[in-house]
């Protein structure tokens, strides 16, 4: 039995615990949460986001760790639900900035090393592998681990204790009474804790506007067991997110029973295979693996390709495949390609464009019951309600229609309303079993990383990106002689993404005239200032571009002054 | 009994029919056939497609025209199925270059009036306005208009008779045995059409992925009923396509029936009313209709607000209501909003961030049950096949993959594998009853229109536009003496989407520097080739960014010549 570090039901003051999600809460991603109480400081996750169509350029986004800088040396531990990168994804980033010792399961913590090693940063992290029931000192936390089922192996929720009460944060979950890897949610611990009293419950949103139960992982399992038993004849290609372990043992299970060899493409998902295979949460049966390089020494009818692209990434391995650019693999009209999962919000447009370019190619395509969430809908979301009984009840994990959808959910399992609380990425929500306020904020927010540059794309940044996408851009050279206020050289027009030069002779150069006229009227004023001189450069021909065209290209004039 | 032209069953000599689509086979939109017979050539349709998410600034798309432009005397007709844009959106560019005499039904025929009235073009048009059943001679063709469903009233298939036989096009269509306007698909003539035989049958594949029946608009009438009797308190805002006219019709009827009055937002929405009402295919109970100016002079109680802006698009009403940058309307917790239509692919994340938006505001949102297709499925299609039973099945609107499912159903309904013909935009397929095949193929493709400009935004442009958008652009400016070669100003760098250059000044000096070294090394070796020395300096400032950050922004060297 667990110990708490005092009596949680002292009650002479109000014990205040806080809450302070620095993100997860305006999207699916970035998920990272701080909880504090006195001087104690934890954080659940530290994970990235991927970008939206409005952020072109931006490879992901981080979350704003400023609080966890200017509070360093109270921080107590990192704890971590699963090996998800919306959930583990910032660690090398955050690890720069604020160090502190990192709990989490051996999948979950195999995967984060793999990645600090990547980046030759193993040597600074300070590792720790638990096991469910593991209950870890944290300052005044303690934090006990609980099995919880997700599509990954070794997902956790975590019970934070504090004297101001328990707070259950559920992580991702669903409830699989048949995993394919490992056991069913501790279902029973997360009662026990509902008896001894929760404070409040943070529960995965994603799939609250869901009715009913997510499926079990099995009801996949028929699906690919009639797949392989129907196309014997055929090669069969099956792309899903590399992270989905559980779908990959599926896969290899079913590929293993209709006798094929597996092969696997997509470095992504290579790696996580490997890393779970040497941890045991992936078992090929044997001679089943085989080298990517060997894919053609088989016959279609014995080979599975387990790969990446299942949402239609452009550089991932199915796209690749589909549009002839892959070395090793093509399609053919024996190809059956399955779609093992669904379009995330934002994907539906390429996935689509995918699955035309492989039947254009002859491919048979199935996309249909080959894929259940790894998030818990209405009715599971109810059962850890009904196990756990909070006092408050804190959606997280979801945008805010999801969210609220969950709040409606606790709300019916008789959480008072007052008691139903939908914060925001950096609210400093107050906990104690008096009551419940945001009483501040900590800065939050998306840090955009580009390359190596993180931070430096911001908002102005992107408004540019997205200027320059639309409407393209004119140049307009000139050098001017600082003595004597002459046009030397130019204007000199260059543009790009504006209009096919060689096909608009005449709108160039009526813009280029435009842009001279304008020069010299300035210089023939004696006007010194170059920067009016480029705002009327800028203008004039603006305005017949835009008299012309109708366009609005992003204008830059620049002056060279010769002395 | 419509004629034809000739005995079309006297078989001494192959009598052969072309059919060469100008679009709508690679997508839903820019739809436009032509069908040849001897020196006869009519068209059916002129739409235009929207850009798809790669083709940013772009307004939208039209077919290439080059083949009309070529055979220009020979244009019989231009012959249109409905009035929705990816069928007549064209008509004024098309108008511009090839005029023939334009025939369809009521409706249709005044949008397109509409259209050619704002840009005055009405006076070269000839325009023909047809009844459902009339058949109008077209050189060796008729036409004959049947009455059809679809989301829009007055939509028709087409028979379009020639000595080679009898080709059926359905156009966009549903079965509804209940439409709100107009009456039932005339499936009798259809029948009867069928039993003088069907040389081809050119049938709407959007929905042939889906199993079953679309419901009819009827289902829709029902859930609106439930939506205004359970929210009698609330103000309802229902958003859905401004040219679903059957859609705004049960809106009307639904919010007067509950005593409400109704405005309308959305200036395309006003529009294709305003037209449907003057032709009485739109009908508003006394006293409904009001104007946007007085939307808060009533109660919530009694107020409908019908708006465009369902699909999330940035400056239709809903979304400008949703962000608060609306004029008359803004959301409260005391509004439901319905969305009536469901999410264009390409589009769900705009939608879902909407929702969002307004959930925020308090507002209910309402999406589930409120929206059928204007587009038969699978058992449709199957009823069509059944009705006509076509020598040929010539799948057409839709993408390959729904084509493809067309095409299966076209051989479950006993049309021969050989006989069901899956073609592309451009290809001219010869038909006749002896023989079905491609002979050659005819320019295609997408037509961009950029603001005014036609066709000069292609492919290289709008690479060009997606660089800019990833990587951003710096330019790198400099003055060179023509007769010594010397450096006289610069190299001056500006950024644009790269990084917000105020807190990376580093950065940009160190690409300064990396630039200027190229360039005085290149004229210190008395180059003049100014090519190449950009070459050189765009290869030093691009490998010094690339060190340095990782990234690939656009670069631009301009030279400026000083004599």
């Amino acid at each position: 039995m667990p110990r708490a570090k005092k009596n949680i039901y002292d009650n002479v003051s109000p014990r205040i615990v806080k809450v302070i999600p620095l993100g997860g809460l305006e999207q699916i991603g970035m998920n990272m949460t701080v909880f504090e109480y006195g001087q104690s400081l934890i954080v659940v996750d530290a994970g990235l986001a991927f970008p939206g169509g409005n952020m072109p350029g931006v490879d992901f986004v981080l979350p704003d760790i400023t609080y966890l800088k200017e509070n360093q040396d109270r921080i107590k531990g990192f704890f971590f639900t699963h090996g998800h990168e919306d959930h583990i994804g910032a660690v090398p980033y955050v690890l720069k900035e604020v160090n502190a010792p990192m709990y989490g399961t051996k999948l979950t913590m195999a995967l984060i090393e793999s990645k600090l090693e990547e980046r030759e940063m193993k040597d600074i992290a300070e590792i720790h592998v638990v096991q469910f029931g593991d209950v870890i000192d944290a300052g005044d936390f303690t934090v006990e681990f609980i099995r919880i089922n997700h599509s990954i192996p070794d997902a956790c929720a975590l019970a934070l204790r504090s004297p101001a009460g328990t707070i259950l944060h559920t992580g991702d979950f669903k409830v699989d009474f048949s995993p394919i890897v490992g056991e069913s949610a501790d279902l029973q611990r997360l009662a026990e804790i509902g008896k001894e009293g929760v404070l409040a419950l943070l529960s995965d949103s994603t799939n609250a506007l869901r009715p009913a139960y997510t499926p079990s992982e099995q009801l996949v399992r028929g699906t690919f067991d009639s797949i392989f038993s129907s196309n014997k004849e055929s090669r069969i290609l099956v792309a899903t997110f590399a992270s989905n372990l559980n779908r990959v043992q599926l896969v290899i299970d079913s590929a293993a029973k209709f006798g094929r060899k597996v092969a696997i493409e997509g470095r992504s998902m290579v790696n996580a295979i490997e890393i779970a295979r040497q941890l045991g949460y992936i078992r090929f049966p044997d001679n089943v693996l085989v080298d990517i390089e060997t894919v053609n020494n088989y016959p279609d009818s014995e080979m599975c390709i387990l790969m990446t692209g299942s949402q239609g990434e452009a550089m991932a391995a199915l796209s690749r495949v589909a549009n002839g650019q892959h070395r090793k693999i093509s399609i053919t009209p024996n190809d059956t390609v399955v779609f093992s999962s669904t379009p995330i919000p934002g994907n539906e447009k390429a996935v689509s464009d995918l699955i035309n370019e492989i039947a254009k190619r002859g491919a048979a395509v199935q996309n249909k019951a080959t894929h259940v969430s790894g998030h818990a809908c209405e009715e599971e979301l109810k059962l850890i309600y009904a196990l756990t009984n909070p006092m408050y009840a804190v959606p997280v994990h979801g945008e805010f229609r999801h969210r609220q959808a969950n709040a409606k959910i606790a709300e019916i399992m008789s959480v008072p309303k007052d008691h139903v609380i939908l914060i925001n990425s950096g609210d400093i929500l107050e906990l104690s079993k008096e009551s419940a306020a945001v009483t501040g904020e900590v800065p939050h927010g998306g840090v955009m990383v580009d390359g190596l540059g993180i931070g430096d794309v911001g908002n102005i940044v992107l408004r540019d990106r997205q200027n320059l996408a639309e409407e393209g851009i004119i140049i307009v050279a000139m050098s001017v002689s600082r003595s004597t206020g002459q046009l030397l050289a130019g204007p000199e027009l260059i543009s790009r993404g504006f209009v096919y030069v060689r096909e608009s002779v005449d709108l160039m150069e009526g813009a280029r005239k435009a842009a001279q006229e304008a020069a010299e009227r300035c210089l023939g004023m004696k006007m010194t200032d170059w920067g009016r001189i480029k705002t009327e450069v800028r203008e004039a021909l603006g305005s017949y571009v835009w008299r012309t065209v109708e366009r609005n290209p992003v204008i830059i004039p620049i002056i060279m002054e010769i002395s």
